[in-house]
């Protein structure tokens, strides 16, 4: 990257920082000045505290995707940018799990790793910090999450092994500096899961699903005005993540047909409709089993009320939000959500979450 | 439109139909340059009988929102662009009707009117030949489908008197040349219309749902090289139209909740997905009701293979195949179709149906 970009997305970023956090024009210009100084001399800045905050809320706030939004100002950003060694990150990761857990009553984290520039590196290979194991079986079957296939055979690689059940806790896979990858063993006695049980059908035990608490995408980094942190983050989950798509699509647990077995249904033909009964079954059971474990959770429809609620509190502040229709319909019955009927412009707005590709420095 | 402009799209056309259909390059060629010297001394040309039908077939193989495109070699088509008079407009359109319900075994089915270069014309002002009124009634409720409440007042200013029901099916209206509207009475003997009632929950008819059979879309433009006609085109159903739109989007019959009340669920909170549950169930009962009735239809699951399946023979022609996801994924479970999970580029292939806004001539 060369510096005047650098320079000019540093610049729009302190602009509206300082103008959302209220401070004066004198204020914004001379930090301004202060940082084209800095990335002349040393071809990159460093965000203050108040900044680096400020700056996760607002991409959360960007993330196109995301339908949960409307607490974008309610976010724990924890500082990692100083870590020194391996297992000073090692200990951000399990601080972050504990955070953020918090026996179930979820907060909204963020930690926050060394921009890429910076002379000490985190690269988070792992998908999320808490993530099943996904073995190839011989009968080409697959045991448990079929999407860390690979995760899983660097982890054994690296010495990890899994006891051979469909929920095995995979560690945190990351790679300090150029060094090849080490990992972190995440303990279960550090990871809520809940059991899925049915509050009608009491049987669903024989199913054996549960689910961890907390989703913790760890891939992605977090840009703001031209650097780009790894930093790990976590919302609560909606319901349908787990019970339309980690248990359902056919590349991952794919347990459809075995919960319309469970409940009795008939599926001798699609048109009983038994894949919908299912689905919604299998909405309610995972909804119903957070709840009564005391694990925070949202349902679809409203998630949905509230996006309707965050898109109107934008615009009074005369801002336009950005989506991704195709992401943020839910996946259950979504034209009974107001998403569905609405027109939204997909447009990425900086700070944000991008894609981990190490841009050119 | 320039004469040019026309020239190449009549051109591009004709290359098509000609190589799709075996033509020799001779004949194409010879083709070409007569409707090339038809253009260049009228302005305009006129489609063989041939030329209309496989335009047609084109124009609903290349629509990017249809998801029932497996059978775009099966659609009956009807040359009516030598009307002379409103009388044989009428003719035409109650022919579609009959030919296209068939007693329930429905026909794809289209009619093709002249192109609007012509100089008689048929201006279709119906969103569908079979409609139902929606009346705004005092209290400031509506009174049938809230769709066609300006459909209905301009019935209502040529003369037309509904009875007040929530399904008075409407005249079709249409312009003939520049005249003022006019109007066809749509009776109710000539239209097939499905009571809904549930296999299982007998009470059903007290909610008095009921719909037609036949969809005949007739707002829109067939486009053929270069040449617009008015050309009401149906297909059948697919069972989430009617049950998870038509009965209940907010904007439409809006009947959810009394689905719900009818099944006696708990709609006390969002979160006993009594919502879902009430869709399903009316996905079920509508689907039922038309098999039960004689009357073709498909269940979303069922279209969405289809649908893979054309994509399938179209590759094999080695024709990528359009769309626009946002409408091709169903609205009731769509991540348990592969289209939800796969990539479709939206592009407007001609021939096709259009917007009916008079192209500049
Ligand atoms: C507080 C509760 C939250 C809820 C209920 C929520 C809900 C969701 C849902 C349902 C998705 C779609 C996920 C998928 O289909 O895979 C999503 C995506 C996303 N959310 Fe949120 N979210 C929450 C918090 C957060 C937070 C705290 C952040 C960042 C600070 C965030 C940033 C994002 C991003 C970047 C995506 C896109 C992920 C991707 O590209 O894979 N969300 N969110
Ligand atoms: C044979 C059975 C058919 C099925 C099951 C089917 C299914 C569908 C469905 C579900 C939609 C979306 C409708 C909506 O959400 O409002 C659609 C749209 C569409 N279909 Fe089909 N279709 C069929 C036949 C046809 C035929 C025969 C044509 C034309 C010759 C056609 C052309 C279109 C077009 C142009 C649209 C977009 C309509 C719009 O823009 O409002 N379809 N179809």
């Amino acid at each position: 990257m060369n510096n005047s970009l650098l320079q000019d997305q540093a610049h729009a970023f302190l602009s509206q920082y300082g103008k959302e956090s209220g401070l004066s024009e004198e204020t914004i210009h001379e930090r301004q000045c202060f940082i084209k100084d800095e990335i002349e001399s040393m071809g990159t800045y460093t965000h203050t505290l108040e900044e680096i905050t400020y700056g996760a809320k607002l991409a959360w706030r960007n993330s196109a995707k995301c339908i949960g939004r409307l607490f974008w100002e309610t976010l724990d950003v924890f500082d990692a940018r100083d870590v020194k060694s391996k297992e000073e990150v090692a200990r951000h990761i399990h601080h972050h799990i504990q955070h953020a857990t918090n026996d179930g009553k979820i907060r909204s984290t963020i930690t926050v790793f060394p921009a890429i520039s910076s002379p000490q590196t985190v690269q988070l290979w792992s998908h999320q910090l808490i993530r099943y194991a996904g073995y190839q079986e011989q009968s080409s079957e697959i045991l448990g999450d079929p999407a860390c296939l690979e995760l899983t055979i660097v982890a054994q690689s690296l010495g990890w092994q899994g006891e051979g059940t469909p929920y095995d806790i995979l560690p945190v896979i990351f790679q300090w500096n150029e060094e090849p990858p080490s990992m972190v063993a995440i303990e279960k006695a550090e990871v809520l899961e809940v059991q899925i049980d049915h509050p009608i059908n009491l049987d669903w035990k024989s199913l054996n699903l549960k689910w961890y608490a907390v989703p913790i995408i760890s891939d992605r980094y977090l840009e703001i005005g031209g650097l780009y942190y790894p930093a790990p983050f976590n919302g609560w989950y909606m319901e349908t993540e787990i019970a339309a798509r980690n248990f359902v699509d056919a590349y991952r647990y794919n347990r459809l047909r075995d919960v319309a077995n469970q409940l009795k249904l008939d599926t001798s033909s699609t048109t009983t409709f038994w894949r919908d009964r299912a689905l919604v079954e299998l909405q309610y059971a995972v909804y119903t089993s957070f709840k009564q474990a005391g694990v925070q959770m949202v349902d679809h429809y409203t998630a949905a009320q509230q996006f309707q609620t965050f898109r109107e509190k934008e615009e009074k502040q005369h801002r336009e939000v950005k989506g991704d229709w195709t992401w943020l319909i839910p996946p259950v019955s979504p034209s009974l959500t107001p998403i569905f009927h609405q027109g939204i412009v997909n447009e990425e707005l900086s700070p944000n979450f991008v894609k981990q590709k190490r841009p050119k420095l």
